[in-house]
């Protein structure tokens, strides 16, 4: 459990080296707090609000959330996938980690297994531990992609669900069509099997930042027995505000049942409702969307970089992370002799997967250019090129 | 734990009828949700920051909440209480319900009993079962104080919290300095024979509303292992928001410890942290209220016509809360009957005391006095005069 700290660890540990050596010398690419600002349309909707108040707009709605609010998340979202999403299906929730917290206390039974890929999110592990659940952890292949090899024999009839982060933090990888496509027959083949649902948990937080022109390959389309969990963190870049929500497949068994669970479950679990103001703000602003090719610029030149500099990265198509290599075998050790450097990163055991090391390049591009120096020192002192 | 729902019961049949009779032919007095708007300052700062947006002030701050906010609370805690809180002793949560759920997860174990005093809340049982704990439920006198000699007898080695209630949902009653004083000593009493630490949770989300001028007996003046609970829900009218703390007591034993793991835990229970934006508009609200004056009128009426008809009813001291006397033994059989005159309230078995029912009078006074007649018409049928 010591690993999901990794992160909040070295942003600790940044903290004390801004307080000694001064915040502009040192170059914190270890947490993704996306340093670019909400889109002028989440400002133009908030003070409309302000200046025009409606009467009750703070007290409890339903625990689901606002109707208005989830019916224009099920149009945006009908409109992504295709799939005809009403407002039945959404749950407004406290965020992607709200989120997954309320699906996991609702579908879990003490011993139930979840399984996750490596690298991962470390958090989703004290998720899975919080109800009770067992996560068993799958290694992905050189592209970061699942291993289905993998997957077939570890699928039992204790396996609840398999989740999945695609666009993936840390690696940035964007599982393709074809990928799961495998995937959800593999899961049909095991559901088969053994008389189980084993629910596709799509973790989509970063959906929306995909590069290259990509097409999100969507997971709920290999899947039936499937949801959604996201937030507005990323997107619309307000992760301070916990706004998210929860998707599922119109077509999913026992769907009406689940929800029921998912609501009464955002209630008991200390959630009770979304935000009621972002409720109200994000329901105009379903189709907005941050500046993607700001981040797509900061991806390319960090990778260039990088690379140039002797760095083995797989280039991400998503989010906002790199997971290159760690030249040394410990990466902790690499990652403390960056720190030296005042270059802040998180170790890949952070992630379930040593042996690489996570760059959030989510800030500012001076910061950017500033860590170059540390890298390019470290590849020197190692030999890389 | 069917009870848990009979609030929530009576609000989603009370749509029903509302949609059928019409929204102002019905007379909802089931719920919590208070109709008083926020207070003017809350929207002046609302649209002071609407107007004026702080660069970063969406992103994620520390899992305890922002320094000056933590720090704002904590000044105004110590001017009430006359304790000296500090930031340190502040994380700011997702409501009163989410400081709950935090405090819980991070101080038992399975098995672990917490005592509660009925009529309670009835959430409490949903949130101590969530984390595995065990609640103990003991009674309470004609005046809903805690029976203190049940309490003696129930401590264990097992007991690692008792939670108060005060003003007390659904009650109203407030507990005197005396039984407080009681209360401390029994537990001082009780952790000394165990070797343990008792927990006294208090959790004071109606702590501003108080009536008939009484000052606030503070349950953290007579225990010193122990804290707050509470929200912004009642005193700044924002319940939709979930906005709240917990407050340690500046003496409790490993407080340090304590308030690493509710950091801990508001963040890998999905929480993360409360609303960043409510953060920064809480700030400056610490010593505004709304108007309890309101409140008072409120119940001073209802009391006395309630009680001019026959009815019986301990007159409540603070909250927005009545907790009567349920006229027919069967107090289920009486609220659907009260129902049946489209007068909506909740049987007292929804909070642990079958016997009695419950009226949120936090409504227009139009609803208030438009319920009369269906309460006046239960009372002749009955023969309570």
């Amino acid at each position: 459990m010591a690993e999901g700290s990794w992160i909040r660890r070295m942003f600790e540990e940044g903290a004390e080296l801004k307080k000694r050596y001064g915040e502009e010398n040192v170059f914190d690419l270890s947490l993704g707090n996306p340093i670019i600002e909400p889109p002028a349309e989440f400002f133009r909707e908030l003070k409309k609000l302000a200046e025009h108040p409606q009467s009750g707009m703070h007290r409890y709605m339903s625990n689901a959330g606002y109707a208005e609010t989830r019916a224009a998340v099920a149009e945006q979202l009908s409109l992504e996938t295709g799939i005809k999403f009403t407002l039945n299906e959404i749950i407004m929730t406290c965020g992607a980690a709200g989120a997954l917290n309320v699906v996991l206390k609702t579908i879990l039974n003490q011993g139930d297994e979840v399984i996750i890929f490596a690298p991962y999110f470390a958090e989703y592990v004290h998720y899975i531990d919080n109800h009770y659940g067992v996560a068993r952890i799958l290694p992905t292949d050189e592209q970061f992609a699942p291993r289905l090899d993998a997957l077939e024999e570890t699928i039992n009839k204790k396996t609840r669900a398999v989740m999945v982060n695609s666009p993936n933090n840390p690696s940035g990888a964007v599982y393709s069509e074809e990928k799961l496509c495998e995937l959800g027959e593999l899961l049909r083949k095991k559901e088969a099997q053994y008389g189980t649902q084993i629910l596709l948990i799509s973790d989509e937080a970063y959906r929306k930042l995909i590069y290259d022109n990509l097409q999100y390959p969507f997971p709920l389309h290999h899947h039936t027995q499937s949801l959604i969990t996201t937030s507005h963190s990323k997107d619309l870049a307000l992760p301070g505000e916990r706004i998210g929500y929860i998707a599922i497949h119109p077509e999913c068994r026992e769907r009406e049942e689940l929800v029921n669970g998912f609501i009464h479950v955002n209630r008991t679990l200390g959630f009770v409702n979304a935000s009621a103001l972002m409720q109200h703000l994000v329901r105009n602003l379903q189709s907005v969307n941050v500046s993607v090719a700001e981040y797509q610029q900061k991806r390319d030149s960090l990778y260039e970089n990088l690379t140039g500099m002797g760095y083995s990265v797989t280039k991400p198509q998503g989010a906002f992370y790199m997971f290159p290599k760690s030249p040394l075998e410990d990466d902790v050790k690499f990652v403390r002799e960056l720190q030296q450097l005042k270059v802040l990163t998180v170790p890949g055991q952070g992630f379930g997967t040593p042996g690489y090391f996570r760059i959030a390049y989510c800030v500012e591009d001076r910061a950017l250019e500033d860590s170059l120096p540390g890298f390019r020192q470290m590849a020197e002192k190692i030999g890389l090129v």
